[in-house]
């Protein structure tokens, strides 16, 4: 119900603006029992770093986690576990730049949240984006890590860029392990070295790039999920949706499933060697809003970065219209830093499903 | 949190399967002295109905609905009107034909949840797909019809079929009045006529077509929806996704603003006679997600209808194989029926947004 | 969240009016192939209902329950079972006079709920109290026969009254047995008699009085229930103090503990043949939120029926002052039905318990 | 429906062990533009602080309060305001001697949480209790701080100890001024006196005391908390049943109503120059689950502090029975500090139904 939260019964609560002295999260209901510390988080945590190649905002973020609550060790424990009670973690804000913000307090800048915070609460804390900044993305992440132990080391979570700008990788090109070859997340090498000079002028012309990132979550089994408002994809759909500059969310085939046929899209079964095998994922894993026991495949369309240099025409709060330009340390393809944070989404929501399906189900 | 129910404070659960005694819904939390009768909610309704022409389900659903508390009327109120206690509505099933189940209960039909509900529950209602089955979307029309007496007059929910099959429509001819004038909802003359004969093809051929559908709600004013987890656009996604059939979800640009850069993709701002003006909605109306007091732009991919007479590989509750066809009287496009559905959900969305802005906001 | 719905994981949401057309609850979230029928859910409501003796409400009730939806029988299932999906349960209203009702929809019946009604929603179906009537509790009643089943036979649930007007019972005398043997449910002969002539005299002289209403759980395993603001105790205090005319809720020694010492209050502990064994249970089986094992024991004081033939003073709505006499035919002590409803609420809390304990422990 | 947050619309989730690194809470949904800053809540924390007489523990906890979110101010702000985002606070724990806790890791304290929680988790942070703690309490404080703004100034709350061990004020006496006056929140100056004496007593013997703490809100508009499961009795109950050691709550007569007759527990009306006026309050202020404009009134039960020098019998974790002592710092009645946390929580729940009123009313 809460805005800043998200879950039903492995709840992620999240706080903190870009500027103010911290931000940090309170993830409730995880089982107890389960190895937790910070380096584990933090692990996480860097891959969704700032400063990691000159694709991505070359603000430093040091983002050092903190883990207040919910965990203890002592000399019989197998080093340190959650407890069952609320885990707070906390990342204090250190690279705040003391600069002179009274441009961006009294201008829209399009494309962001500034004018609409305003006409919502008369009031916003404007330093570098305040609450609508993508810094709080860094809590999902911390979040995500907590839902991976819950989800154990059955369920393998990957993301990638699959587009980014007009570009598209070739599905036939396909390699996870490129993902971690290249600073984009792509999972086709010919594409990757596209993106590089694609970005790289991007970038230099102070403009900026929109992106789709693909997360595949492989040994779900069948049965996640639930009808009908509680539907596996439906929960995904609002995670997702929910990411900074997200715009669209697919599951499955997606949209591309409007062109098809009856026949194209069916996921026919057989049976295999471990039981029902299908011979198509069209539905991307879930059906009914219950997983299938296949891949679970969404993609999220994320915009492009809405600072850039180039000059664009908006009002500010009194009423006057001005021409904005965004300088600062901004990421011309935000897309690339969506992949952990996605990620993070998918993990928590699969962590929440199995916990509601123990529920119902014992 | 309840499975069978979706929004906060304007609240609707649903219950009903689709061969059972009857449908349901209950809606909690309506502002009272809202006017509200049978014939209003029947309205939106008879516009989802089957059987209107040869392109939907050739079943007949009387769908009559029974408004069965949370209404009030004596000689002082201006006729029937909500009173601020729940709202139970219903519909009996009338239509079943007795007929011989034994096939589907025992097959999984590919593309159907039935595998899925299995795979969970241990036990399904199969007869015409239990609770899985499109016939519950009735009771998020009536509801829908409660949101839009919260939501009032200023607001204008309009929706539309955009692409049949891979026929899509030519946005340059897009006419709403147009809408009610051809059996698809489509905005675009010629398209309709097209689809006509696709869809006739597609009818005949046994086989079955996606459709991707689009919302427009107007007169939304700024502010509605919350930072972060509570974004409007996150909630119309999961609303939109808990559609039978649906398979995307995207606002504005959605997955089109992944190839766009920065500067095309901003709404720029100027100063009109009424306040803020946009110079393009890329955004959909929403931005951080809060409402901007632009149209709230959504679409929706929906597959194909599963049930299709071709004979298609799968396996039965044992773990046989075998073919299957579904027979019976089933939409050649889902697509079509799901425009009602897509804009009580969108009102339904918009109509608990506003409760909720005025809970924090007053 | 929604005011007419409680639980989290088991979940109950009534609705209807007195003499609306009809009062009925959807539960969801409950387990499937649990038995489940029409026959099992009347019997909890033929206790409740009212005529049975003198000294309850002399209105026919029927109060004969239909199930519209979630359960299922072929000839696969042993009888009729729950499928997971939402019961829809339902009880046509037959017994509403059409009488005059307009001298209680001006006049405000000092102790019920009129007043507040009309200051909140400046409208309220007054016949026969609407929606803040007593007979709403029949369908906590059917939801409580449905959380009996997910209980399972190793939970026990009884309930008895303790006292009525200023006449306690002798806790010396306890025997269960004897809570059926008498129109009280008290488990004191002795104290039934005296019951007996007192509320005769209460019923001749038009007038109303209280009771304490005594609910034990026993089997309930240790481990229910979690700290913090999920406590086990907060959620039976809620529960409890959600039925008409409830005006306070302890747990084991409750108010009585306040005059304790610590060391009187203490539940020592030794070790029994089945593993700890409390040498009290002045915790009513709840410590720090959670079960420990013993029986959950919970009070609830009940107001006198409100609605008495004694002349009160009072104002009517437009602020005139008058004399207000409650005829027709009441409770002259409304704890005495009050206690298959407190029984409900037990198995309903319990119930859901039960499934957060599984979702959160697996 | 997370078990460490309360409210719905204001909502507080608490987070923190008693020997972690800290403790904390965030709350989420408070509106913007209300002044807020460490000082004030500080001054709401420094009456629940222990170390304050010889009554209450003499650990010493600074409970510096530090605000990171929700909060801005720049010169165009009248101080530091929230901002409608979530507000984080949180208190480092210093005093946290570095002893031995061996004994309690293994025993179980009676009366205190450490059996069920070994049982529910199979681990807890035994040290000073952890989670189950009533240094968690300082959190609602923080809170409560919070909902005094939410609340304004024309809503006043008050509390007041009616009762320690078997000694009851008279409430002949009552002077609200008097709870100022001496360390017991005592409203009657002349049981203050008793009660130093035998709580000298009890804290000498090594013993502890229950006590009954009753809070007052005035102001109150008629209108607020819904029926039927949003009863604003039924969630004070909820809230104050959470409290540390309550075992039992009623609202205005409460239990004693249950000896009332009809007549006498009427709360009859006559008008007033504001409009309707009660004759007297036996409803506490609620009527049918609403505010009917009156004081809210209600009582908690809190029993001895479990912590005691004496001797009692337990056993271990390992299943051998055992004598258990528990040194250390503790409130020889812990009800006196449970006096702020009550109002907290009464201030909580008031401005949850204050905006969710606003929500279902506009």
């Amino acid at each position: 119900m809460s805005h800043n939260t998200f879950g039903h019964l492995f709840r992620v609560t999240t706080w903190g603006e870009s500027h103010g002295a911290a931000i940090g999260c309170v993830v409730d209901g995880c089982p107890p029992n389960l190895p937790l510390d910070e380096a584990y988080v933090q692990g996480f945590l860097d891959k969704r770093k700032p400063g990691t190649s000159r694709f991505v905002t070359q603000r430093k973020e040091p983002d050092e986690v903190r883990i207040l609550s919910g965990v203890f060790a002592d000399d019989r424990t197998d080093g340190q576990v959650t407890t069952g009670t609320p885990i707070s973690m906390m990342i204090e804000n250190v690279d705040q730049r003391s600069k002179d913000y009274s441009e961006i307090r009294d201008r829209y800048r399009p494309g962001h949240a500034d004018y609409a915070y305003d006409q919502k609460y008369g009031i916003r804390d404007y330093r570098g984006g305040g609450r609508s900044s993508a810094r709080e993305t860094a809590m999902r992440v911390a979040a995500g890590a907590v839902a991976r132990r819950v989800l154990g080391d059955g369920i393998t979570i990957r993301g990638a860029v699959i587009q980014i700008g007009p570009h598209m990788i070739d599905p036939e090109n396909w390699d996870w392990d490129e993902t971690g070859k290249n600073p984009f997340w792509c999972p086709d090498a010919k594409t990757a070295a596209q993106w590089e000079s694609f970005l790289d002028e991007t970038r230099k012309a102070g403009s900026s790039a929109g992106a789709i990132v693909e997360v595949h979550a492989s040994g779900v089994p069948a049965g996640w999920g639930a009808p009908i408002y509680g539907k596996l994809d439906s929960e995904l759909a609002s995670a997702m949706m929910s990411i900074n500059a997200a715009k669209g969310v697919e599951i499955g085939a997606g949209f591309a499933a409007a062109s098809y046929s009856g026949e194209e899209n069916a996921d026919e079964m057989r049976m295999g060697n471990e039981g029902v095998r299908f011979l198509s994922n069209n539905n991307g894993g879930v059906a009914g809003g219950i997983s299938t026991g296949q891949d679970v495949v969404v993609r999220v369309a994320i915009k492009p970065t809405s600072s850039i240099l180039s000059q664009t025409r908006s009002v500010t709060r009194d009423g006057d219209e001005v021409d904005v330009r965004t300088k600062g340390r901004h990421d011309p393809c935000v897309g690339i830093r969506a992949v952990p944070v996605a990620k993070a989404m998918m993990a928590c929501v699969l962590a929440d499903a199995k916990l509601r399906h123990h529920g119902q189900m014992g």
